[in-house]
């Protein structure tokens, strides 16, 4: 599986990294930071260089789009906007908070349940989306978080859908706290599982 | 508050990333990645910018060490272990994982319970440290979390420490999933809150 891992300047890191981290610990899989540019600075101002331009979206199996303090400034940039060339035939696609603020505007959520976080529904509501009150939602291979720490169920979603929940408990288990393994591993297959 | 999360090559990026996001939630807090040389590769060959030279920890109020799979080689690396002057009289210091190895070899862990992930237990144990099957410990002003997923434990008592348990709580309510504010706030806090 090659993933991208669509961030902008002033993403925030928790949600790009968090994802990118488990990601790559399902042997063979390869996600990388991809964006616009060379260079990507975080909300907080770490730069980072991008590891894959914004046309390996077309060609990646898995796009998660991550969260940031200027997506709203991001949805208004038409052209790299229509440079989004995401296909849910093709692709798990997912979001992370702000992040499903684009897949409304590529009008990838339609009438499904949609997550996002507190600061940033009012403006996925406004981009005709049904958000609600939850963690973690996938309808069909689209899937969507809300909070920073949900990052975790989108990833271990992902890893599920494309290796099995065996594999997405096992990543899980790994990076659990010590003597959390089990309870953390039955809570986000407990949230994900019902969308697998 | 000024932070150092020191990171080194082949670093992992929950560890440092998920510290540097929720200490910069805190008003007046600056966290940043402190690292030898200009930029660190992490083990997913993501090249972030290092935002503070190695000789910042000494004027740092608090220094957090992440985790990595190349610490086993950064603490044989005795020019760059003698820059690391670590001060727990008058600094909040932490480390994940790995980073358990690099305070034990600086001789900041004592007879105190150490944590530390699965992985790096043997080597933090031969280093002399006495590990325990928990997510996270502190003793006085030295904490230790095991796991990547305890990093949240590290980073909400760091916060509880330098600036009350209520800040504490109100990052982690914000970074916390949605539909799962109360739970997770009362989840990481109990853990945190007998260190406090």
């Amino acid at each position: 599986m090659r993933i991208a891992i669509l961030s902008f300047d002033g993403f925030n890191e928790l949600d790009s990294f968090v994802a990118l981290a488990l990601l790559n610990r399902v042997k063979g899989w390869r996600a990388g930071i991809c964006g616009p540019g060379e260079t990507l600075t975080s909300m907080n101002g770490v730069r980072v260089a991008v590891q894959q331009g914004i046309d390996y979206i077309e060609e990646a199996d898995a796009v998660l789009v991550g969260s940031g303090v200027r997506t709203r400034e991001v949805v208004t940039d038409t052209k790299l906007m229509t440079r989004l060339r995401l296909d849910p035939a093709r692709q798990i696609i997912g979001a992370q908070c702000s992040g499903a603020l684009v897949l409304a505007k590529r009008g990838l959520l339609g009438e499904a349940p949609v997550c996002t976080d507190v600061t940033s529904k009012p403006w996925v509501v406004e981009a005709g989306a049904r958000v609600i009150d939850a963690p973690f939602h996938a309808t069909g291979n689209v899937a969507t978080a809300g909070g920073c720490m949900a990052a975790h169920y989108l990833a271990a979603w992902t890893i599920a859908r494309g290796a099995g929940a065996a594999e997405a408990r096992a990543v899980i288990d790994y990076v659990a706290p010590v003597g959390e393994k089990e309870e953390t591993v039955e809570r986000v297959m407990g949230v994900v599982g019902r969308f697998l």
